[in-house]
């Protein structure tokens, strides 16, 4: 690192964040369905003590906060992803959280903090990044915070908006309803598989499959249209996005809605780049699927009786969906093997194992 | 630490982070003095992606974040500050932004990462800290993140909303306005001297002054109610608060307004315990008072014609206030000392010392 390059927070206000967002100063704005508007007022460029948005109209606004920690990106300290990726990352991690609670996004507040003598080009990376992420669903990185820490710390929050009844929460399942993805998982999971553990037992894929895999990671997406459209609907009773893996995503709505759920492994998606990995890994592609892969794909149940009519909705739109099981009364999360028996699902729990 | 009670992180949330918090559950609502009102809709009980609030009417929307990064807690490290001390700071840091901006703060949101040693005992106590400097000003801490990483880290945002046209930026001051702060600054660099370098040269103040140092870290206030009257009065025409220090805050409102600032050393509020650290401490006590002293206070500018006006509007408020200067044509920002020379503020300056 070229020490000259390190500069101090002002500077890196005025030459880098400054210029990255100075379109900011035009004004953007949102609008939805119901007409209500947001307005952005002040952004990155009145650098102000907030931004400030114009709202009008009657509207929910939904707010949520993560942060990227360290040991998930072993596929950077390895050298498979640049800072720009990790930026990415952050916002889309965000972002996500917006989708799933079928709003659209109208700002990310992100906080960037540093080591003294990360260079500036390598803090504009980080910035960039975390720019075209929001780019990719029209909403504004407005601001946060930077500045120095003992090591690179991303956090960022996210807001959005949507009409009055029509956010997705993870609480309204019953029995009876349709359990949907929106596409297959696991591929961050086979990715950290493949990296970690495959690569170094010497049987490497091709260049173009190891891509697909790192894709998972560099350029995840919020699935902001599928939120709109699902939320759009008013037929869709629970949304969370599969962040925690697919099952703690199931295994929450379940608790959030006090119902079980009976998911059908052939109804699974599963991508072939993850049936390779599971088998070049020796492990269980069904536990790659359901554990604690990171895919920001949003689960979501639907009324029995709207089923077909959403799907054709969403095939109408071009959005993704694979309906793979039912909700029970009985509140157990289980798995209907192709072999018809029933069991707990496999898959690495998430959190607990932290 | 008893690794017994270092729970993970669902365990942390079902028997800490939601009993705190379970009175989310009956219902949260702010009211603007248009009638405009935030309704929380989803909270912390609701364990949802986000947060949701109902907004009806016209309003803006202020968003921001803030890191607080461990060098700033060297006086935690001493020991002269808990983990419920360091979670209140944190809130109130973020707070403050919302009170500089005029508005009413409607959220909290908290990204606290702990050691995976952290003892439960500690983790609630950072989160108690939060919880009650939210009830300081009123406004629920509405969720946020969780979970394990190498050492503390500490992040918010926060989110407050304001009728239309009434957010106090930075940017508004012009030549001629009168220029004013809340309260004295320097407290808190003060503290820092004390606990830093007096102490250890053998010759501490009494047990109560040393309170009375060590409460300007443990229990800042937001000044939302200053925030607000200044708000309504539509006179204000800039306002910060003072995190970044007296000094790098008139100089911001001079770089963002685009005039300078002739302050009177004579006017500026120098608290009693200010003047004899600085005694003790061999230190200036204006450079104390104007340097990177982390106060919370609010700064801010007046049409000189509405000074009287406004003057009045905060003592009938019991809201207390100090005229230090005027706003000038020529860009610069000066002091004029008691002897009637005209120089440079002195005090360090903010941020480009770390």
């Amino acid at each position: 690192v070229d020490a000259r390059s390190a500069s101090d927070e002002p500077a890196r206000l005025a030459e880098i964040i400054m210029p990255m967002f100075a379109d900011q100063a035009d004004g953007w704005s949102s609008r939805l369905d119901n007409g209500s508007s947001a307005q952005l007022l002040a952004g990155v460029p009145a650098q102000d003590d907030c931004a400030v948005f114009r709202l009008a109209g009657d509207q929910e606004l939904v707010l949520g906060s993560d942060y990227v920690r360290g040991p998930k990106f072993g596929l950077y300290e390895l050298g498979h992803l640049s800072e720009y990726d990790i930026g990415y990352y952050l916002a889309i991690a965000n972002l996500s959280d917006i989708a799933a609670m079928g709003a659209q996004p109208i700002a990310l507040l992100s906080v960037i903090r540093y080591p003294k003598h990360m260079a500036d080009e390598t803090f504009a990376l980080v910035m960039k990044g975390i720019r075209d992420a929001c780019a990719s669903v029209g909403a504004p990185n407005v601001g946060g915070d930077i500045g120095t820490a003992e090591r690179l710390i991303l956090s960022a929050s996210a807001v959005g908006v949507v009409e009055p009844g029509r956010s997705l929460r993870r609480s309204g399942a019953r029995p009876g309803d349709l359990l949907y993805i929106t596409g297959p998982t696991g591929i961050a999971a086979a990715a950290q598989l493949y990296f970690n553990k495959v690569v170094k037992a010497g049987t490497p894929m091709t260049g173009e499959k190891e891509e697909e895999l790192i894709s998972a990671w560099k350029r995840p997406q919020a699935l902001v249209r599928h939120g709109r459209c699902l939320s759009r609907s008013g037929v869709v009773t629970s949304c969370q996005d599969s962040s925690d893996g697919l099952k703690a995503g199931i295994r929450t709505i379940a608790e959030r809605s006090k119902v079980g759920f009976l998911v059908e492994e052939a109804a699974l998606p599963v991508a072939d780049i993850v049936e390779e990995v599971a088998k070049l890994g020796g492990a269980d592609p069904v536990a790659l699927v359901l554990g604690d892969s990171v895919d920001f794909q949003l689960i979501f149940t639907v009324t029995a009786e709207a089923g077909a009519r959403l799907e054709e909705t969403l095939s109408a739109g071009d959005l993704p969906f694979h309906r793979i099981g039912v909700a029970t009364e009985d509140g157990a999360v289980v798995l209907r093997r192709l072999d018809g028996t029933i069991e707990d699902m496999p898959g690495v729990e998430w959190r607990h194992s932290t």
